[in-house]
């Protein structure tokens, strides 16, 4: 069977995040995450579509990983999903075919479920579906008794959905070709080519089945969706490590700090005098924890100084990330950034409310009411800043001193205050001179 | 005997503390702190007068607290201590009357001595005084050699005084049903009503005598007095407590947090990582002191996050305080307060002058030169503001982040900073993109 | 043989410092730290030419020091070293002279070896000399075979460099009285009167010889020399005080406090919980340090009070400096300085470019990347105040609170913020009413 991973889509929603599939978490690329669990639940021999903007790190990745991967590039990337299918059709053989995305994180357990049920008798394909009551802007399933799939209506509006069960991409394709055929006739006017050729396949005559999934899942959509994810990934992680070798024999930790829970600390970290890390804690390679910080909840990137004082909580921080006094709660802080001392987030609105971020020009309600920013690479913040909840700020942009900042920053800007001061006599001085 | 507790005064230089009787230390209202004192100086029948603001808050009182008391709304409060007195007197017989205000904080030993000099013979009745070397705008003395009062001079201008001694609001009248008669005719067109009519009971022959005391006295006229007030109660309760009962052993407390000597730390108090707590203080019930921080001769009470790093000096919290790496330095918070990280007050001008607060429109000299600000409840501070010292900051009033506020903000109030940033091209990034 | 100190320069590229010679380190001021190295290499008779604004430092530093010292006044400064030479000549005898100046700080075997060189025969004069690769602008020398001196060429433009070898101002003359008259018969329409005397020495056949040394060697001309200097002063003192004695036994140290390798603490020094100390670190009499601060390769002097959770780095302190919950990172603070809560200083551009400082209305290269501010004495910085790295503060000047400071301040000054508020009805309130 051959698996083949959508990775070619340019997750706009995710900016400042560039390429959501090379998202670090615990040291390793969000793809490189989904493939190690695809090898865990027995697949092996993987077609990867990406496009002209990440073919290079996908290389990169194929040369690492050391598996059976075909890289395919998709030329056109306006026709999504059917184009990419298409082009890593090249590719196909008479095995089935599984079809996984980059847009939803699921456990291996998922791809288990799939692979269990694919030799059923009468079934030409598969899709995992997902029980999901709260509305979701995804593929909702007409089922019929036995399970089998009558239709899917792509993002119905809220309140028109067929049922309340959704599928996420992983499916499976018996007869890729005949698939592919379908994929390449569909017409639609909608954002729904791919529903449609698999809806006229059912028309045809074709069997899809639902195999209904109740485990991890996570849609990977805006940049706070990182936070959710990190977790998941320490936790699948921590189950994996035996307690006494989450803590590298190489990280050299001071007896002054203090360590509670299940915490990972690889190689080359250093942990200085009274500072506290409190579970769940990623720490990556040659980090350091300085003097009387407190990190809990966060996933700390490699080669990060956390300074003097620093507080990380519940944050998402990827490598090359420098603090000093700062205060960072509740956000997802991009490739080699630095904050100034005192700079901080803002993470609760004072009146409590939902925090909303603008993404492609449009306030998304992201759902929690401690949420603070989003940052890309290369970017710098200086001493004393205050940035508003859900502000992001773009890659290589600087944020200069003492600011407010309640905006998000583009790419490739530099941000500083209008300031005006009043330089007067010191009468101060003044007064102390005629006293004495 | 019965005693009168005078409690329906509208405080309203303690704005925006909205009623000093209810003022919370140690985990009970300063009125509750009175009645105790008085129950344990002997007295155990009580008339107290409120108004309608704090009825509610005196039922409860009276509830929770099982003892006899007569509760009496005054229903005119601008007639002040003469209309609660004559209000109060329905529940008169002829037994005498002890007058106690809210107004003046005094040692249980005051209510002794009051206690143990009413018996002597010929004498209507007695008043607690003391002598008071700097000028207070009170009610001044003239004296006979044999301690008796010859005439009772309310707020002579300062220079006028004609002794050093003031009447502290500890009145006993041997003939009560007599002394509110004179006040009922008493006609003055001062603010002196109530002492017009004492001086007229002396000048037709009633017999009042001085009781001269010198312990702990505080009028609680102004909110700095709450830092007093606290301390005054603290002493008194360890005087009382045996130390190994100070500490609650239902409070969890850090092995790497340093207690250093006499604190009161109520049950369910956590006090996390590298805490410092230093004397006097007073925690309450179920509050947390979080990593890193320093509080020292302060009062925090229920319920509070002192969140990291937090340092809390010489200050008065009521219940419900939030903060998080904040400098709070002799001040005064009121309940359900919280303030983003970074937040400072400020409590010393740069010319290391007096502190003047307004109040009532006029500027009053808190008589300290390390005085931070005040807060009523339900107030929301931003990250990184800075507080002047000597500012107020109204109920329900919230302060926006990155501010420099030298004003006093009103009730329900929302103050924000008026930005204006200059967003350029990063000229770094091009020439580094030039460079390479 | 008797020595002359220079030390009437008015230093204005050092402003806001006052007086390099009475800049102190370790507790003792520079041009004392300089006559007890001259002590110790066998100099015994000074000379020390002052000027009227530091004459009183000089009588009071030799009422301390108990050595055989001469003080000069130098009358007109504007005459430079010449005239300070010829002022003091009042005191030559026929013996040898040495000349030294506060502007080289050099270590004791410089004075050594010149001492082993001056009874050379056939020699006139001798100048210590260093190899400097990197252009100066300083006096070069152009050098026989024999390390004879054929001449001085003082501040040649950068490129035009006779050699690699300027000469330090430690210069010895056997005939001092010959030279002092080519001092005064000297003409020259440059500032360099002082060379144009040695060379026209030379010239009439004089021999002066250069003595190469390569050791410490440190210009005091900008205020940033001050961090260069201290730990120098630091390394040379660690080298001879016993290990056991480098940590007073009169200071209290909390048993929670670390102390990581070679540091100096004085008598009275308190340091509080949790406290870290990073060597090299200096800190004088009676300073505290206290709960929670970072103090590393920083030089504290007398009477600080680092309060709580402070950042000193890589910083030179003067004595009384109050700090509290601050960054202060590569700075030279003045003496009587205190910073409110948050205040930090800004130490490194957001474009990692060098930081140059406006000295005498030019812009420096300070040569660092990494580089905070400069302090005058009796400073005060307000709450939350930002400084920009490079600015300079005045004597007795004041910055208010919540500012960002990017230009230099002058003696004398009262800065404060423009500020303007919204203030606004709190809606999140009337909400809240309305839901009731």
């Amino acid at each position: 069977m051959k698996t083949v991973i959508l990775a070619a889509g340019q997750s706009k929603r995710m900016k400042p995040i560039e390429d959501k599939n090379f998202l670090k978490f615990l040291g390793k690329p969000l793809i490189q995450h989904q493939i190690e669990s695809l090898v865990a639940a027995g697949f092996n021999d993987f077609i990867v579509v990406g496009g002209k903007h990440n073919l290079p790190h996908l290389r990169e990745l194929k040369r690492k990983m050391r598996l059976q991967i075909h890289l395919v590039e998709q030329k056109n990337l306006s026709l999504g999903m059917v184009g990419a299918v298409i082009d890593a059709s090249e590719h196909f053989g008479n095995e089935p075919v599984l079809i996984v995305s980059g847009n939803d994180v699921v456990d291996k357990s998922a791809f288990e479920l799939i692979k269990n049920s694919y030799q059923d008798k009468g079934v030409n394909g598969l899709m995992i579906v997902k029980h999901c009551p709260k509305y979701f802007p995804g593929g909702y399933l007409k089922l019929d008794k036995r399970g089998f799939i009558k239709e899917i209506i792509e993002k119905p509006a809220q309140g028109k959905e067929p049922s309340k069960v959704i599928n996420l991409v992983v499916h499976l394709y018996k007869n890729p070709k005949t698939f592919v055929k379908y994929l390449a006739k569909a017409i639609s006017n909608r954002d729904d080519l791919y529903e449609t050729a698999v809806n006229n396949m059912i028309s045809d005559g074709y069997k899809m089945k639902a195999v209904m999934y109740d485990g991890f899942w996570q849609a990977v959509k805006y940049p706070w969706h990182a936070i959710d994810l990190w977790k998941h990934f320490f936790d699948t992680a921590v189950g994996r490590l035996p307690k006494e070798s989450r803590i590298s024999k190489k990280a050299q930790i001071s007896p002054s700090a203090i360590i509670k829970g299940d915490v990972i600390i690889e190689d080359g970290v250093k942990i200085y005098e009274h500072a506290v890390i409190n579970r769940p804690v990623y720490i990556g390679k040659n980090s350091v924890i300085a003097n009387g910080c407190l990190v809990r909840e966060s996933h700390i990137g490699e080669n990060c100084v956390i300074g003097k004082g620093t507080e990380i909580a519940r944050s998402y921080l990827a490598d090359n990330v420098w603090t000093h006094s700062n205060y960072i709660g509740d956000s997802v802080i991009g490739d080699n950034n630095s904050f100034g001392a005192g700079a901080v987030t803002g993470n609760l609105r004072l009146d409590e409310k939902n925090i909303f971020v603008k993404v492609n020009g449009e306030k998304i309600d992201s759902g929690k009411n401690k949420f603070g920013i989003i940052t890309g690479k290369n970017v710098r913040v200086g001493i004393n800043t205050s940035i508003m909840p859900g502000v992001k700020i773009g890659n290589n942009s600087f944020v200069g001193a003492g600011i407010v900042l309640a905006e998000n920053v583009d790419d490739n800007k530099f941000v500083t205050g209008k300031w005006e001061l009043r330089v007067s006599d010191n009468l101060a001085v003044l007064d102390k001179k005629a006293r004495e």
